[in-house]
């Protein structure tokens, strides 16, 4: 099934095409944007030969799903994805355009290139090539690829509790995750969860200026500093109380296989990460740190002047956005309490502080022992020669959680992405032989699938 | 010297002229406004019967010099203001646009209103009104009206230098401060000084993931927080070393003098400032804390994103406005020095801090023991009906200390605004009865000096 270099050239064109439409989904001026995105896998879709294609419209961004249930006895696939898109800032720090997806030294760079549009295409190419050449799938399967991913929407969570008889599958595949290393075939099978907020600090009832009220009156920057220096300490521990009772440490197999990967520090330090020093807990290493440890991790700070040159402000007010990830067993609902609690305790005097949170997820890991993990492993396998790892990921997914608890599905994320493709930074990108190789993984996927 | 209301008018006609012109010094975009500015300000000073007015071009944003020297064996004063303004961000906190100047219950809104194009134009005013009258002045009056008040621009400071002939006075006036209360004619005899710079924080070296890296890799903008935190105490004690070394109390007199001044501390935690409780060094009084004692302020945090929605970006870099404020007799290069050591020695590991300073003014306090003094008391006592009450600020206008030093010139600040004038601020304002008042106290003034 390796596809031919004139097969090639026309995949590439079709993903050029759907990563053009800039489907930011956390800006409302880019709704024209990612009404057009859903649009385009609907019709992907429907070219490829699925008989029921439908854009879901409702509370927030469509979602598109499509079946084919050509395959009676045969196992039933869930495939998900999702072509909403990260924000592109900062623009200047894009060396071709975000949306103006172009190839350098066989990675095609645009934002989405790995998140998630080109894995979402993936899963859609090899159902379309699999029908194209046999004329049917050896396995029913189903589509459902939302457009709200980078927010948290709550419109698949509806969905998916509103309609369990549709989405009834087997196992879903969930396309929106890395390999290890180049060349190295895996299969993530733990997630953090999150929780996704802003603080709103309120201080004075205007703007004051420096000279004539410094030393008298509340900064709620410099509040909003005393509180995120209270909430994580030096030593990169979370100084939220009670944040660390439920969190499940790794069991001692999963540690001896972490271990055993493929994994050099100061490589990752100087070339991935490009820090003078890497940081956080002591004593735990680096992939448990970013993969079964929460974090506190401060994403803006919005208030006073940052233009070019000198004002000399103390601004009215201040927010600031802050995420935690959360492991098993945290619990979101919890965990925003306590987030909430702890902002509370450490906020100062003259300045009234109020937790707003935007999302929550929970965390999960997936259990190994099913069939269609093992047809995952042995597909991604025969493309890549290498025997296939199973790591966590630091992300989240929260769809993955979404389907476990509601539908009972094994999640089973394949990804064809890279560490270094620069998921949610400028300058994203995808491994171009990965987008091909990951589509005759998924065909593969759907062969071996049919024996499960 | 009582103005009617026809020639109100057409003085807040001229008003509202240079307010409308967005002179926005910090702001290259504003160029052109700023050299429109200084037209005005040239052609102001020609049309009040001034006999040489020049622009004076070279680095930075240009100053206006004017001169009538009429009367031989009489005193000189050298009159300063600025026609630069601070920029007017966040714009959707005004009630009326910033540069549309509009009139609302006595007062004039608009940037510069107070800050200090309308007190720049009480002096131009009260000179050409009194050279209308009576076809000369009673003392020989210098005009130098600068453009880079807001942005501590270097090129008043090498023109002082250059020139001491020509800017030679017997005292200088500068109408850039305010009154203490209504009603009350007020007399500032001391500033604070300033440092004001930006701390520029990296770390990796570009954004990333705050799910895929979050936990073992450093936060610029939790570094800030860090940093900040530990500059200043939750007291309101700047905690920079040294800092306070040099510090001069103020006198028994001054104390006792402040403490006479009609000043509700709880009027102006919740009218003018409007925070739900002041802040700063225990056991220092309000004025004290402000007029008398050191600050460290954040004006604003670059980096990340803080667009609406969720963004899980730990960002690659990080930049904070800071500014101290210095008191007698704080040094300006000491301070920056402290500054810069305390910063090196709190910055956590994995980051790179780097102090940039931007500008730098020395505190100053002025010898009350003058005539120009006394003339101006008595100016503004025959206006407002109150006895003149002397006052420090906490604000810094730099030219003020660069005179003394380089001219040995008598400093006398006699302003116009008031407390509630919005300065650097949102519905920046002036009362206007203070534009008229302030027009004549300056024209009475020109009459007492000839006795000095």
């Amino acid at each position: 099934m390796s596809i031919p270099e004139s097969e090639q050239q026309l995949l590439l064109e079709t993903l050029k095409a759907f990563l053009r439409i800039p489907s930011v989904s956390t800006d409302p001026n880019h709704k024209a944007d990612i009404l057009l995105a859903a649009e385009f896998v609907a019709a992907k879709l429907r070219s490829a030969g699925l008989a029921e294609v439908q854009l879901i419209s409702g509370a927030g961004h469509p979602m598109v799903y499509g079946e084919w249930l050509g395959a009676p006895g045969k196992p039933t696939l869930l495939f998900y994805g999702h072509y909403d898109v990260q924000p592109p800032e900062p623009l200047d720090e894009w060396i071709s355009p975000a949306f103006e997806p172009t190839v350098r030294n066989n990675n095609i760079y645009a934002r989405g290139a790995t998140d998630d549009k080109g894995q979402a295409l993936i899963l859609m190419e090899a159902v379309a090539r699999t029908l194209a050449r046999t004329g049917k799938l050896p396995v029913n399967v189903k589509f459902l690829i939302e457009g709200e991913e980078e927010v948290g929407g709550e419109a698949i969570e509806a969905y998916v509790k509103s309609k369990p008889a549709r989405l009834q599958a087997d196992a879903a595949i969930i396309c929106d995750s890395e390999m290890f290393a180049p060349e190295l075939p895996t299969i993530c099978v733990g997630l953090r969860g999150i929780i996704y907020g802003e603080l709103h600090i309120t201080a004075a009832s205007q703007d004051l200026h420096s000279g004539v009220y410094g030393g008298a009156v509340p900064n709620p920057l410099q509040a909003a500093a005393e509180i995120i220096a209270a909430l994580k300490g030096r030593d990169g521990k979370v100084a939220i109380p009670g944040f660390y009772e439920a969190v499940q440490a790794p069991t001692m197999a999963e540690r001896e296989a972490w271990a055993s990967l493929p994994f050099n520090e100061e490589e990752y330090r100087a070339k991935e990460v490009g820090a003078k020093q890497l940081t956080g807990e002591p004593d735990i290493s680096v992939l448990e740190r970013v993969w079964a440890r929460p974090t506190f991790e401060v994403h803006g700070i919005k208030g006073g002047f940052i233009g070019d040159g000198a004002k000399t402000v103390i601004p009215a007010k201040a927010v600031v956005k802050i995420s935690t990830r959360l492991v098993p067993n945290q619990d979101p609902a919890i965990a925003n309490r306590q987030l909430s609690a702890a902002i509370a305790a450490a906020c100062p005097v003259g300045v009234t502080a109020e937790w707003k949170l935007i999302h929550g997820a929970p965390p999960c890991v997936v259990d190994t022992a099913n069939p269609f993990i093992e047809a995952a492993a042995t597909a991604m396998e025969r493309v890549f020669g290498n025997k296939t790892v199973f790591i966590r990921s630091g992300g989240s997914i929260p769809v993955v959680g979404l389907l476990q608890k509601e539908l009972g599905q094994p999640c089973i994320l394949m990804g064809f992405g890279l560490p270094d493709d620069n998921l949610h930074a400028p300058n994203e990108k995808l491994f171009l032989p990965n987008f091909f190789r990951g589509i005759e993984a998924i065909e593969y996927f759907l062969e071996e699938s049919a024996k499960a």
